[in-house]
């Protein structure tokens, strides 16, 4: 997806947020806003939002002298879901479509999300499982991604963040798992899942998994790891979510099924549904016609 | 008042706005926002946000070649103020105290503001005057007000927008109008008053007006024409309309009242209340503490 002109002001609201949460110094806030606002004016507007959200983050670790200003955030977030995992298992176990409750959880855990707002609060973890349960995935869209799962030899599963990644794994429970590798970002950003966060979930021992060589929080093709791209370039099947993997692989790849929870209108409008959203698709020209 | 770094997003955003408001043209509005952008890269954060404002309604007339974009805008604001002139006028005269009602309905007409929201809508104005009426501003504010309007030879009152003037025309019958000049901006700029709005809902006819030579939404005194600055300088009092009045002239002099309807969150932090709450408030240097 390309940067619509709504994108700039949220980038400069996203940079500060950012800044203020992770330092006091009102030097640092000063610094990351003015050099995001530099690195604005002259971007193109046909690269993606994650592009600039992958700036934004080098600029803040930089001026922050800390290579993951997140960490904490991140294993409250992986506490905060591994605390409800059993009852959601529970849910999933107990369900009339164990896929589609699986694949509405995964999508619910996508709520945790530190690039649109700054704080993890529970109540909002609570009421996105509860719409999941009560209001699942549209089924039409659900049975196109499990007949894709079946006809597949090879999957990659391209996580979003850290405590989702533990609400993916009630998914990954109903994929073939010697099919399966899930992707973490190769380094941090915001609070992306990296190694660290499948590390202390224990998702290594379910899965097969890599990193993608890259820190953008979304997957920019041409900026990951070579090892990484021979295996998109070979794989059948990518389940990819989130709103970031949605910006950066948005447009023409039939491979790719998207879930995400839609957190910005932009992107609502993009896809054509509302903000708040669950949805699964599957990758369109469409997801790049460009709107101004 | 100085620049937030929250304020910069808020350029951007209100300058994509303006842009869409005045232009269906997609190239003006990027236009419009990478040269905002550009200039708030150097921008000096000591200076006030209408200076911003200032800068980038420029902008957007050369853009769009269109000297007085929001021309229609105003029309109809006057046009909507001018239908309701007749029953405020009786709210005010039938008041338990005329002057207090009359400041209250003044700073409701505040709420037609094109720089904080791009239209107008008349649920919003017949809201504030319920509210002015029900909850009228601090009378220990306003009686400081009032005696300072006794002590005073030469008072200016500094309009701000178009539609707004009609609500200022019941505040200025209360004050001595031999003694009053009404000023309005030097040049069109977002939907504040000029000439053109005084005359067209004939203010002229009820006391004497100039305007300041300046197209700053706010009041920069060096940005103004020497017969401004000359009569600014000898004045005994100054009422200020409106927020841009108060980020221009906010700090020290206290000739200067504010009266506004507080619409944004750093103004609101600035000054110490809440957004939506009706000020009346003598200058003081509290007002240039700087908040980070």
């Amino acid at each position: 997806m390309r940067t619509y002109l709504e994108c700039v002001p949220c980038f400069l609201r996203q940079a500060l947020s950012a800044a203020r949460m992770v330092t006091d110094d009102p030097a640092v806030h000063e610094e990351v806003v003015r050099e995001t606002l530099r690195l604005t004016v002259t971007m193109p507007f046909d690269r993606s939002p994650p592009w600039m959200g992958q700036q934004i983050h080098r600029l803040l670790r930089e001026a922050t002298g800390n290579g993951d200003p997140y960490a904490e955030v991140k294993r409250r977030s992986n506490d905060l879901a591994l605390a409800l995992y059993d009852t959601l298992q529970g849910h999933v176990r107990g369900s009339a479509d164990l896929f589609v409750t699986a694949v509405s959880l995964a999508i619910a855990g996508n709520v945790i999300d530190f690039g649109c707002r700054n704080r993890l609060d529970s109540e909002d973890v609570h009421r996105a499982i509860e719409d999941a349960l009560n209001d699942p995935v549209n089924e039409v869209a659900c049975d196109e991604l499990r007949q894709a799962v079946e006809d597949a030899g090879d999957i990659l599963y391209l996580a979003d963040n850290a405590g989702e990644i533990v609400f993916d794994r009630l998914l990954l429970e109903q994929l073939p798992k010697d099919r399966v590798t899930l992707v973490v970002r190769g380094g941090p950003v915001i609070n992306d899942a990296t190694w660290a966060d499948v590390k202390s979930i224990g998702l290594d021992s379910l899965v097969a998994v890599m990193d993608n060589g890259d820190d953008t929080p979304g997957t920019i093709i041409e900026s990951c790891s070579p090892a990484f791209k021979a295996r998109f370039e070979q794989c059948d099947l990518v389940i990819a979510k989130g709103q970031g993997n949605y910006e950066t692989l948005g447009g023409g790849d039939p491979r790719v099924f998207f879930l995400l929870k839609v957190k910005c209108p932009v992107i609502a409008r993009d896809i054509g549904c509302k903000v708040g959203e669950m949805v699964v698709r599957r990758n369109t020209t469409q997801a790049q016609r460009v709107v101004t």
